[in-house]
């Protein structure tokens, strides 16, 4: 299994070398990251909806936690959740969206559950994003959390069993937890233990028919045009680059 | 010369009319109003390059003033410049461009001269980029400044020759004031005096060879999807969407 992996982490290497030689964009490395990683489906948004990401630090990105109002900068934090709403709110003016951020920094699974009645569920979100599970394992490998991946798998199964409930229709995009190596905060401990994480988000949104965001790949090879440290200072939280590396990704699971 | 304005102002408001009955997209009616208002110059972004935003609250935009950091989401602040900035280090990852936000809310020309040396020049910009008069005009209307028009225009003239003078090949973008009526803070008691202040800009910018944006047209055209409140709440500072239509127009300004 782990040897498999490592072969297909060479042949990606190499295919990323393919990539610069080609002289792709960015952009064009994201498509072709998606081509390989994901199926054609999309969530298309629609007139008045509300769109709420829900997620971690990564998500949350200095949001002011006492700002709750709609299309709110400050609310919306400086991270790719802002960044994408931008571009929505931007390119689909005349939609009346609603677009709300509430991740909060530290969180894993069943902190997202403590609160997901007041912050997700009274939102009545038509789509919902939630980009989890970095926590789940790191908090872990520092020895403060006794969760496994069997529990976020679990956990997770079970808020969107919650959500769908309660919301039959709404439209589910699960991001890829991911880590960047060479950096500050991830190394050669991390695996392969945390791409049993990634692997169970990816069967989870199979599962729940919702579009699965692969952010390990867009991270992988957008390291064909800048080191990993250009991405992510510590391998876990995007840089400025970083968060609108994963918004382009994430716009790609949508369409207006 | 007012009522030549009004004119122009019904032709205007006739061709927004056919621009939505063309069915056209909002980053189409920017380029629209790009071909219309400025020369095709464009700012050539290259490797290595400072660039500089300069300002007042619209380019602040809530930025932490105790992080000087560079290319940093919490000194970027989250309006136009962030999301400007943004784009480009997602863009040109491998052009290792340093990119900082020095705008400071409430500022009028005499105030960015106060503080040029520091949070100008010592930062050695191959591009600089300034937003700044709506203060100048608005704090005057208030009865809390007393400068004018020349004011202005004199401050603003001398701000770029001492810039010019110690970075002869410095790359100018100058970004045209603008006021959006139908909102809480501007009324018809802002015009046409505050005309003067984008004729001025306009002017400046062609003295200096400068890359000018005509802001107030692409909010002016922006209405042809949503209203101005849509774009910004008090006719002054951008919403969530506004910041992203300016930074659409910053980004046609440059070329990577």
């Amino acid at each position: 299994m782990q040897q498999q992996k490592e072969v297909s982490r060479r042949n990606f290497l190499k295919n990323t070398s393919l990539v610069t030689a080609m002289g792709l964009s960015i952009p064009q490395i994201i498509s072709t990251a998606f081509a390989a990683e994901t199926s054609k489906k999309r969530v298309t948004i629609e007139k008045d909806e509300v769109i709420l990401f829900q997620g971690d630090s990564i998500t949350d990105a200095g949001r002011k936690k006492d700002d709750s109002s709609v299309n709110n900068a400050s609310a919306l934090g400086n991270g790719y959740a802002m960044l994408a709403a931008a571009e929505m709110l931007f390119k689909h003016a005349d939609k009346n969206l609603k677009i709300y951020n509430r991740g909060i920094s530290g969180n894993k699974v069943y902190q997202l559950a403590e609160r997901w009645e007041k912050d997700a569920l009274d939102l009545k979100p038509q789509v919902l994003s939630i980009l989890i599970g970095v926590n789940d394992f790191w908090h872990k490998l520092l020895g403060r959390y006794e969760g496994t991946v069997d529990v976020y798998n679990k956990d997770l199964r079970a808020l969107l069993d919650r959500t769908k409930q309660k919301f039959p229709d709404v439209k589910l995009i699960i991001g890829e937890p991911f880590a960047v190596t060479g950096t500050k905060a991830v190394d050669e401990k991390w695996f392969p233990a945390f791409d049993e994480y990634r692997k169970a988000a990816r069967e989870i949104a199979d599962s729940f028919d919702a579009v699965f965001i692969p952010y390990q790949s867009v991270f992988d090879k957008a390291q064909s045009s800048a080191p990993g440290v250009y991405w992510t200072n510590d391998g876990v939280h995007p840089s400025v680059a970083g968060a609108r590396l994963m918004a382009e990704a994430w716009l790609k699971a949508v369409k207006g």
